[in-house]
Parts: C-alpha cells; structure tokens; sequence
C-alpha cells in the first residue's frame, strides 16, 4: 500500500518526512474491494492485485492506500483505484460513508488482524463496484477476478498482504457471499 | 477537541510537532454520542458537554478527540470518555468497530459539514451508552443530558462546535429516535 | 402501499385474505429511497412519489410495498420500483441486504413513528439509486426530484403518509446530506 | 425456531393457522446471536443452542423466532431470548434496529444460504450480549459458549440448522473477529 502512495501519486510528502510521520500518529486509509455484479445485481466476482513486494516474491492486495491532507474519502477512493485498476475501471464510490469493516493496522504483531511493520494505520474499507476495462500499473502485475470460493481460499489467503484476507471476508460476509 | 488531546492526554507529542503534522496529512478522530437508555432498551437522553472555548464563549461538543499512535479505536473512545465525562461514567465501548458514521474535517469552511481550522480530521462515530456518574473535567463545565428534541433544537445546534451537530442528528437517526 | 401491492402486482392473495392475514402477523416490506447522484458520487435528489389517497387527497409516499411469498427482497424493490417508477428508471438493487433503517408499522399511533390503519408491517429500508427516465404509473401522478432541503423541509413532511418523513431523513443521514 | 414459536409462546395462531399463512406470504423473523464480551469489549464467546430435532437427531441454532402481531422487534428479541436462555440472561437489546446481517429463508433449497422447508421467512439478525446465567429451556438441551475458531469449526458448521452457520460468520466478520 505505501509503495503506491509513494511512487505513484503526486505526493507531497517526501519518503522520509511520511516515515517519521508513520512513527508519530496513525496514518488514514481508505480500502475499496473491487467487485463485478451480476445481472441479479448479486457480486460474483471480487478483483485481487497480484503485485511484486519489495522482497522480490509475489503477493496480493485490494485496492487502497492513504488519504491525503484535505482530500475527501471518495476523492482518495477514486485517486487510489485509478491508480491500481487504470484509468478505464469505471468505479462506482460509496453511497454513504460509513464503510463496511475498519482495519487496524498496527506495526507490532498479533495486536490485530492487520499488520503493517511500516505504520499504524486506521482504513476505512468499502466495495467498490467496477463496470469498465481495470489494467494493472505501476507495480500491479495483474488484477484477478476470482469467485467467492476461490477468494476465501486457503491457497489466495496465503498470498494476502498485512492480513487482508479478512477484509475480503469481511467484506463477502456483508454482501451476504461469504461461502 | 484539540485542547483535550493537548491538555489532559499524556500525550507525546508537543504542540508544535502536533500542529505542524496536522498541516501534512488527516488526522484520525474517534467520537462517542453519550446516551442513556431506558428500560425498555431505547435511548431516552443524549449527552453534550458545555465547554468553555478558547474565546472565551462557551460551545458544545461530544466526547472525542485523536487516535494516538498505537492506540486502538476502542481504547481511544474509553481514554476520550474518561478524559470528558470523568473516571465513573463506565461506558460501554461499541461492538462493532463499524461507525454509524464518518465526519471529515476539513480545515476549509464548506467543504463538507464539519469545520476545523486547525486540522483534517477523519472521525469515526460510535454511540457510547454510559450508565454511571458523569462529572466534566478539564475544560468542561458539564454534561447535560438532553432529550432528542432537546438534543436537536435550533438552539442547541446553534451551541455546537465544527457542525458537529450534524453527528448528534446522524446518530439520533441510527438509533431511530430521530424527531 | 397496500393499493400498489393490491392492484398492480401479478398479486395471488385476494383482497379479503390480506386483509385478515393483515390481523394475524406482521407483513414484510421494502422500500426503496429513490435519489440521483452527482458526478461526485453525493447524492444529490430524492424522488418521492405524489399520490390520489383513498380520501380523495393527495399524499407523498417512496417507494415500496410487501414482499410476495417466495420473492427475494431485491426482486420486490424491482418489482415495486417498476410498478412506481416506470420500466425505464434503471435502479440499482443494494450491494449488501443490510437496510439503512428498518422502519415498524403499527396499526396503533405514537408506537413508533411509523402508523398504518391496516396492518403491522416491518420495512426493509434500502437507498435506490436510478439513472433513467421515471415516469409515475398506476395511482401515482407524479415523481418529484427534490433537494435535501427540499425533501425535509415541513411542507414535504406533512404530505408524507404513514410517518415515512422519518423514513427520508434517515435516509438522508445515512447519505450523510441530512441538512 | 418453529417449534419454538409453536410449543412455547403464549401464541394465539393455532398450528394449522400459522402452517396456512406460512404459505401464503414470507414471516418476519428475528435473530439474536448471544455473545459474552471480555473486559476490553471484545467479544470473546459465541453462545449457540443444542436442540433436539423432529427427526430426534441433535442439532444448533441461534436464539430466535417469528415476530408476533404488533410486537416490535427488541420485545420480539427478548421474549426469544427468554424463550431459548432463561429469564436471568440478561441481554441487551441493541442500540438500533439495523441489523448486522439479513437472512432469507426460502422453502426450496439453494435459492439462498438459508433453507427451511415450512416456510419463506425475512430474518433481521443481531447480536445479543448477554452477561447473566443462561439455563436452556423448552426443547433446548444445552446453550454451549464457543470461540469464535470453535464456532466458524467444520464440526460445529455442520450441526447448525437451515445454513445459520453463515448468520453465526456474518456476525464474527461484523464483530471483527472472524478467524
């Protein structure tokens, strides 16, 4: 998430000043999880980034990153899926603000579900239907479109970042898909 | 808000130092709509403190203030209650870290309901039933119980600070108890 | 909304069966808060729907009415919203079933803030987004697009039926745009 | 949960009454997921009923059942409650009627996670904390307080009736604390 934020928009916070800053207060995060409905309006599909993590190794993320300052929630939800799913996905941002599940990312281990050794970040998550054309960029390898089962498997949970896998069930589970 | 987080947190973080980052990216807040319910489970009284403000008048505003690095949503909202409504209110924190709604500050009048001069801030609102003795601190003259009438009446909303009036009306509707 | 479920719907209960199952158990309903969004995402029109009451006069209502044995309750806010807004409107069923508000019908006032003479009715209140043409059919003549201000404003209110005005503003909260 | 509407309420539909209109349009249903918190306000236990079924098989259930003609729901989740844990349970009714999850339970099987062959039934579903002694009652063999790993468990999962394993998941995502 951070490497986003950091290569890949207009950011104003330079490297070092938002790492002393990730030391010093928790960091606002928003989360969208992409999803394709079906014609009953029903979700089939919830979309994965598959991206290269710093170590070299593959991993997978939902679409996100920080808020800036004096940026609105549905402008940083559209900023970050611009970002991550290209310029054609035709989001769709949230009706309401209230997000659908909160994650706590803390640096320290087992505090939470969440865990990100860079920050303590708060997000707001919410889904994100898309109806257009989603390429990957920057470090995005791909974006995967994987049914219910297949996004709650063992074998793609294994591969989630900073214990995203419960976002994404979170998120099945309030649209009533969660297998 | 500030003043809470700045007076009477043991707060690492130096005036200075909080109000420079304040000017660099969102700041994550936790509110907490004091309630009391009544027998039959329903919310009968809402609390607002009476604070005096750094003019000199008086305003009114609910319990919160700043998410602290590495502190969670739920201790957040009970250091905030215990800062606000002093060390017997024994509040219950939410269930679900889920808010009946999002209030973004924003340091621009206009740009949303909710204005703050010194900060964007992003705050998660929970309702917060309290069932023992509240007694103000700090700066807070006291806490006064209103009825949902009471509670959104021009002249109360009048009193409120930042447009947080709008969170007291946003909760009253999440609890059906609008007027 | 009981002459929409009677007289427009493909409806296999008679008259009298409903009237007397209306006496033995609570019927399930669904409305659908009709709104159109700005090219921000913020909702920026409720639509209600102007109706010929059985006294002769003129009434508001939103859209709704019960569930059928055996629907889902996405295909009753399609069913409902075609019967009131027309085959063109092109609404958007609800990503999750969770309702913003659930609102109770009761066949005795000042319950609830909600009064129907002819039954107890538990609704399921979702927000309905359309982006077509909505033309009023069966006994409504018209729907009008109204404004936040507009749609709470106490002229509406008093025109709403069955204390849905509150049905609106917690709808409206929930958006985040109740003024 | 018929069963208990049927042998254990002071219900004036007859059997044959309740088993016609059960046919004729969908019950409003409510559930309460009982849960016991810990002292950070965590939930920490999932409390889930051993029933003895027609069949004489044993299965689980959540606590619940239909809503009576001009009942409301907190007095419809309490008599439940009552029903199922005893009358010193002491559960807390929640705040608002939003439920955390809505279940639709269909007649024919895999319309819907969840089946019931007696009947279309709209189930609004919440959590119920309850902080007393629960003392199963009626046909209740015993109300067995689980983790949130023993209650998402394959074991467990395959013991709860008409797919309410999936309400007991969709309330651990709600509460953040799905394994």
């Amino acid at each position: 998430m951070t490497r986003t934020a950091l290569d890949f928009d207009d950011n104003w916070l330079d490297p070092e000043e938002l790492a002393h800053i990730r030391r010093r207060l928790p960091v606002t995060y928003v989360h969208g999880l992409p999803v394709r409905r079906g014609d009953d309006g029903e979700v089939e599909r919830i979309g994965l980034l598959l991206r290269t993590l710093d170590t070299g190794a593959l991993g997978r993320e939902i679409v996100g990153g920080r808020v800036k300052f004096h940026e609105s929630i549905r402008a940083a939800l559209l900023r970050h899926a611009e970002n991550d799913l290209g310029p054609l996905a035709l989001p769709t941002v949230p009706l309401s603000l209230t997000p659908y599940h909160v994650a706590e990312y803390f640096p320290t281990e087992a505090v939470s579900p969440y865990y990100d050794p860079r920050q303590h970040a708060v997000a707001l998550c919410y889904v994100l239907p898309v109806i257009g054309d989603c390429s990957p960029r920057g470090d995005a390898l791909s974006i995967d479109w994987l049914t219910p089962q297949e996004a709650v498997s063992d074998d793609i949970a294994a591969e989630m970042r900073h214990g995203q896998q419960h976002i994404v069930r979170a998120g099945l589970a309030h649209l009533g898909i969660l297998p």
